[in-house]
């Protein structure tokens, strides 16, 4: 009975499972597929998450500077019961445009809500959101088209994925350091996966000032952050540029099968580990958007006692992992990071003699 | 420029300002008082936290198993700009009885949303919401009614609070030990100040059981935890119950000046330190739910740079400082805590001798 309480980790060493996926990446999950297209000039690029098969989705906006298409029809609420691809792009505003391309592609495959029963007319359904920026690549505003988002398709694959500065991680800053993509997963001891990716451009730091040392360095599973995790690095005095150009944006995927109100339930929950990565989170110069993305290969597990059949202690565990993944790729995501400029990534940054505060 | 960017504490040090209010409670909130009704036998009890000349108000409710009453009024759509209580109670359901009692109380005094023009006739607004602590107390059903609200309002005042096994965290139960009662304040460097109240009935621990130590223990303010908050302890290797009676409820409460809508986003951003503090939270077993109150006793000092005007920066320093606080609160509140039979409370758990992830 204590194992809900402990966290996922020690269930899972307890069970003696591997707990890191394959790739330790959101391409761990069974019909997911993962492509990035990048521009270094432009210091911007587009990260696709494929389900070609369809996925039941959900969405969590917490941030209060938002740029998202297609987050209404994941209302529990709404028709739609699946999605074909999410979207995650830099550009900001212009990165929207980013999706029409996707949305092609896949119609070209016939991949989408159907329009007729043979399937022959689709209509994609692609959810997105994007992160600012604006002002880091050779032109303020990225030339970013439809043709960045079916170049990002045409690269989607199932293996291990590349992270730091790559997709729609390829502008990002965090704090004041450069951010980047991150991804991570793990297998629970019943067997399902969760596995999040996420581009990290926060107006929060990911850095503990006081320590110089990463916030949830303590999430990693067997080493998984190496040296660098261990550091006490210190941060640079100045920001870059001012802040307003932020926004960390992800995905958490799993091959549960679950309800839009469990996907979107577990969204809402993969933010703690966001709010536990990035200090402050979710500003107003952040439009923190989480998506939750289910495969459905797999059945939850019965609730025990008083609430048997109604799976809210799997459930329970679920939104832990993905919290759990989230924290974890946003510091992969972070540590992959390079120097772009005047924007110094974690491991180019000096030691720190002593903490202040240890 | 980079002040935004550290922690609330480091920009506060840099200023020199003392950081932690009189009382480090809700109470230091111009315009707050605070009261708690505590039943031992019943083991549950209420606390009202009364703004008698009214606060504006927001909630964010984001656990998945919530009770609660006058929430929707809260919207920022809806009519009701100001409320003058609000009212954190046991019993879960039956608790909401205890608000009948503070809204009576508080028509009786004729504060509330006039009806007339000269305020002869009142409606008070009193949103409440409810933790389960059922089954802990001498009946499973704890006998609240509504005298035990107007009890905690008899008995407020905005001296010193107390913490732990008081209110409504009389019969809080925190993952495997005793939850219970927690406030904690903070003067930020413009001189507003932020505090919070919360009663801990967590489905999750806000001990890390790899580490036996607290998960947010870095978040104290000069020692404020003292020799218990650096502690490595040995948590109960079972549950004293089944779970399934759980919930974090607060509030967070500043004398700033801010509109229903900042009010939300402030309840929202303070789940930040909820998330942080409780591993995990937000679960299907928690109703977890927080409230924000404003006195708007002092002006937000406008953002600089381009937003200039739109208070966004001095919401960012607002929203972080109300989930430090928020954690803060939930530590004080475990610390605080006694012994109640099989719920042993953290100060009575045995030391670890080495923790086994360092």
């Amino acid at each position: 009975m204590i194992a809900w309480l402990l966290s996922i980790e020690k269930a899972c060493e307890e069970s003696e499972m591997a707990i890191v996926g394959k790739h330790n990446s959101i391409t761990d999950v069974a019909g997911i597929m993962a492509g990035n297209y990048t521009n270094k000039l432009a210091a911007s690029g587009v990260t696709v998450i494929l389900c070609k098969e369809g996925a039941v989705a959900g969405v969590d906006v917490r941030g209060s500077a938002p740029g998202t298409r297609e987050t209404d029809l994941l209302n529990p609420i709404n028709l739609v019961e699946s999605v074909q691809a999410v979207v995650l792009s830099g550009g900001s505003v212009y990165g929207l445009a980013a999706s029409d391309g996707v949305v092609r592609w896949l119609a070209d495959r016939h991949l989408g809500f159907p329009m007729d029963e043979d399937e022959n007319h689709v209509v994609p359904i692609v959810p997105a959101a994007v992160l600012c920026d604006l002002g880091r690549g050779a032109d303020f505003i990225p030339p970013i088209q439809a043709d960045w988002g079916a170049r990002a398709c045409d690269a989607a694959h199932n293996g291990p994925l590349s992270e730091g500065c790559i997709g729609a991680g390829t502008g990002a800053v965090s704090g004041a350091i450069k951010g980047g993509l991150g991804s991570a997963s793990l297998v629970m001891a019943h067997g399902i996966t969760m596995a999040a990716v996420v581009a990290v451009n926060s107006f929060g730091s990911v850095v503990n000032p006081d320590t110089g040392m990463i916030w949830e360095r303590d999430t990693g599973i067997k080493n998984e952050y190496g040296d660098q995790g261990k550091r006490s690095v210190r941060l640079p005095q100045q920001l870059p540029e001012p802040p307003i150009a932020n926004t960390t944006i992800g995905i958490v995927a799993t091959d549960a099968k679950i309800t839009k109100a469990q996907a979107k339930k577990i969204a809402q929950m993969a933010h703690d580990g966001l709010a536990r990565a990035v200090r402050p989170s979710h500003t107003m110069f952040d439009g923190d958007t989480l998506f939750c993305l289910a495969t459905g290969k797999r059945v939850l597990p019965d609730t025990q006692g008083v609430l048997a059949g109604n799976k809210a202690q799997a459930m329970n565990d679920m939104g832990h992992a993905a919290a759990e993944c989230m924290s974890r790729a946003i510091v992969h995501g972070i540590l992959a990071a390079e120097t772009h400029g005047n924007f110094m990534a974690f491991r180019d940054l000096p030691d720190r003699a002593i903490s202040s505060k240890p």
